[in-house]
């Protein structure tokens, strides 16, 4: 997530730097609860809420070869991490009854992770599919790596429009590139579009399709 | 898996391209597959399906820092793994009554996957421990990923001879290094050593040794 | 662990690198052990035992682009990582019954991985905080890969004062940097200060605290 690789107005980074601390913590929460509600102490709460907000942005880093990864450049991203999991860990029972405004800054992060990890991946020199998937990557693999460390298959592998949404906003994104659109609004449009799919589906219950006859 | 690093005659060249792929399709398929089985999703069933058919090459090309990985720069590998992905979705029953054929090309892309690891990291400097030991990752690691990904323990940890046989490939390749060996038919005879003990052994039913008194 | 990028005198060189060797053959033993108990087979075991000797440094190094990872470039560290699987697999029944010797070495591995990945980290130009996080997972990321691997919540995330006492020793060295006081004598006291916290907390049975009303 880390860095939004597009030049752009200043206020237009402020309103972003902003709102990707709102995804760290968000993403941060969803760990650090779910560390408590598997018993996890501390530490693992601590651990679970950094994983679950930065190692989507950690392995697309990885794999393009910026090291070190943005977020250990930047102490402000670990600190959000780490402030979500205190939090988590003292106010789990509270949070947990916020189901819908979580949901909706989730789905707020999973829209800039997703087109902040794609347009990172293009100004490193990928071709677009690549980049579409380590997009996705950004977006999913916090939470998937969250769900690894207390052994369960990653939710995201297994039920609703969670993926499919970050893939439509990497769409966008390269679409976007492909026909030499500015990148701001080009940029702006995939993480809404991304956002708006996630909260519609979860609204209506949207499922991804499962194999037929299996 | 993806890219040989030895210079060799352009039929050659051809044939192991063609068969690198066949071994990226047969490990997709093994990903897909199982996805299915587990009831993931159709996300699910491509990323197991990513996962089965590249993370071993992906690996080893972090820890040789070759980046970005040779499947993130040509796009050829993602659609093949894809393909896999998808035609497993779809057709899942009938792959699956595939047994026998699908083990042989998968005893292929096992050969294959060794002794392009191993020849990789040579080429990157690594010693032949390492390099012997980046091959069976290149081979098994993918295969490790998949299970991981539905939380189960690795089949290549647990049972059968598939590591030994990527290690007798790989134990070729350093051998014939170390003598000083024309390359190209080092690598066939790794290759082919591999496929065999990992074919001989599943029709004779041999398993690796477990601890004595366990 | 590989590797202490402190300049110091020889006497204390060697003797930081036995004890650096004697910290991958235990951290080794915990993960052989672990895959014997698993039932795994004899890959299975090795495959355990280096990972949970070497992957917390591996990733550490990975992290900070230091590529290929130290343990890949000194064959050492790959052999006594395989020494402590094979003697796992051939003695696992008169290992396990060598509960405090094992635990005191171990913490022993656990004070002197923290201290080599903290500083590591310091002088590859990280800052504070991510630094101490590095020093945590080279000592702890080893264990948790190992329990990952068997398709296990990660022990340190659960129980014990084990991540703690390594983070004790990372907030010893990273103390001492900005106090600009002399890095051997920090170094020590730092590996010291983990290595008392965690055999102290299992003598006395202490853990980490868990979430409140959780």
């Amino acid at each position: 997530m880390p860095t939004f690789p597009i030049p752009m107005p200043t206020d237009l980074t402020i309103l972003l730097t902003v709102m990707d601390f709102v995804g760290v913590f968000v993403f941060g929460l969803s760990g650090g609860t779910l560390a408590v509600r598997k018993q996890l102490d501390l530490f693992g709460v601590m651990v679970l809420s950094l994983a679950a907000a930065l190692a989507g942005g950690v392995v697309r880093d990885l794999l393009i070869g910026a090291l070190p990864p943005a977020s250990l450049q930047d102490d402000r991203y670990l600190l959000v991490a780490l402030a979500a999991g205190l939090a988590a860990f003292l106010f789990h029972k509270p949070i947990n009854r916020l189901g819908k405004p979580v949901m909706v800054l989730d789905a707020a992060g999973l829209g800039l992770f997703t087109v902040a990890g794609c347009s990172k991946a293009l100004s490193y020199g990928l071709t677009p599919l690549p980049a579409a998937l380590l997009g996705v990557m950004t977006a999913c693999g916090g939470g998937a790596m969250r769900d690894l460390l207390v052994a369960e298959v990653p939710r995201v592998l297994r039920e609703e429009i969670y993926a499919m949404a970050a893939l439509l906003g990497a769409a966008v994104v390269i679409a976007g590139r492909q026909l030499d659109l500015p990148p701001v609004p080009v940029a702006v449009v995939g993480a809404l579009a991304a956002f708006l799919l996630r909260v519609v589906s979860v609204q209506r219950n949207w499922s991804a399709p499962k194999a037929p006859w299996s």
